[in-house]
């Protein structure tokens, strides 16, 4: 038989590390299964300037703090892909897609969510060599090379300030004739130089020449005219969906997100959830954060 | 007329602070007013080991951090104490003790709880000479001397551990036969030489002589027997209320709490709310900041 632990939690983001901070303080046995990077996208953000008593970070040190802060008081991390979750008599069997099973008497999903990918012709064949989600992890590919940014949200525009400061030229092509994005960053990607906006297009097609990207087509939104953009790299940021594939659908909403109750449990007995995961208005880390030490909390209440 | 601002503050504590980063990143002008210490009971706090991220600072230290951060984006901070706020064509006008009235499009209401004060007679005329409410801030005067904690909870415990740093003896006295406090606080208690732990027992009165108080009469709760702890300090964590005397009763809970929606509005528009002094299951310093995080951005989806 398994080792039973009192809680499993499946993603190393920020939700995860701090309900394994509060349930492993309160002496419960604490797993993380953590699919890719120890701290989730925090860890590919280049700088965190709202993370309460901490003024300016890179995602990936705070990925780094969070995580080691994790395991201060005997939580365990290991890596692997859930793909599903068993009800048993002592609570839930956690089974990995190499067929590994962890039991435990409750689990915390804070999967978070993934960058939606550009549904472009070749897009696929072309991400790792000129198409990137993830401006931290291949920006320096793009070194005085033009590049091109998709969306007008937080994460577009704060990976475009982090873009310019390395590549020759940063066009960020919006659909809307406005960011949604907060006040402060739009003014600085407003001030810098090195970016041109773009508002009121559409990514058409890649323009590639040699077997590489060469090029970006647009599409304005109003006249349906097609312009080319000049780029070696294209960074689409153009929203999100939940990493909730692996559970039952009867606890996600129509878009995939979990419906968590205010304490975090779902509908279903034993499974809670945290994060950017779950249905709400405002995913930040410190949101993030709020919900894995309530979904912790919860569980330490009930096995009481 | 008043100067107007986009929101005002009332309580610099986590959540409000938390509030002021959020308000101002998005270009709003923001007040933050402080009734007594900026960070509020944070900056009483001994330690702090489960604000994630920081595997351990002083409170003092993360309401310093919390404090600077606010102002990092233009927010503004005063001291003063709120008596009322008023509704004007424009919003709120909050109107303090001294008569000074600020005006604001929105208020967001993080007050905090207060802790409550010992109900014994003459408690009143030892406070801040033998009765204390803040070990951090009083613990220093009884350096190798007996002093007695009441209460079970989180507050008393951690408190217990940074006096029993400095007295001779810590007796700690409970109500029930076991603590409400995280296990790994409780173990640290139980593993420490120097504290007391008394069980089933309740204050009876104080034993004072020259003026002075030289001991705690306590009696047991199952017996109605009183003996006596030897001691030169008091210092009661029973509880605490929320400060939320000068609000609309309309929007409190019959404790006092503020009813808060889950966008932390509150039934009055144009009145928020974040923090301890919500009515919520779970009050930690992450927690506060989340629901400043959510005030500041539903006022600033508000006014747009």
């Amino acid at each position: 038989m398994n080792e039973l632990y009192d809680v499993i939690i499946i993603g190393g983001g920020p939700a995860g590390l701090t309900a394994a901070i509060y349930a492993s303080r309160a002496n419960l046995k604490v797993l993380i299964i953590e699919a890719a990077v120890n701290g989730g996208k925090l860890s590919k953000t280049y700088e965190i300037e709202n993370y309460p008593g901490i003024k300016s970070i890179s995602g990936l040190e705070l990925a780094t703090q969070l995580t080691e802060h994790s395991q201060q008081f005997g939580a365990k991390l290991i890596s692997g892909e859930v793909m599903r979750i068993d009800n048993t008599d002592e609570g839930k069997n956690v089974v990995l897609k190499n067929d590994d099973v962890y039991s435990a008497k409750a689990v915390i999903v804070a999967t978070g969510t993934k960058e939606k990918t550009l549904a472009l012709e070749h897009a696929d064949e072309f991400t790792g060599r000129g198409i990137s989600y993830c401006a931290v992890c291949d920006g320096f590919f793009y070194r005085n090379k033009n590049v091109a940014i998709i969306g007008g949200g937080n994460s577009a525009l704060e990976e475009s300030l982090y873009l310019a400061s390395l590549a020759a030229k940063v066009t960020i092509i919006i659909r809307r004739d406005e960011f949604r994005a907060d006040a402060s960053v739009v003014d600085k990607v407003k001030a810098n130089e090195k970016i041109e906006i773009i508002t009121k297009h559409l990514p058409e097609s890649l323009v590639i020449e040699n077997d590489r990207i060469v090029g970006l087509n647009i599409k304005d939104v109003d006249s349906g005219e097609i312009s080319k953009v000049d780029c070696n790299g294209i960074f689409p940021y153009i929203g999100a969906d939940p990493c909730t594939d692996f559970l039952d659908a009867s606890i996600l909403d129509e878009r995939g997100y979990i419906i968590a109750n205010n304490d975090m449990s779902t509908a279903i007995p034993g499974i809670y959830a945290a994060g950017d995961c779950i249905k709400k208005d405002l995913r930040q880390v410190v949101t993030a954060c709020n919900d894995g030490a309530i979904a912790a909390n919860s569980i330490i209440k009930s096995l009481k």
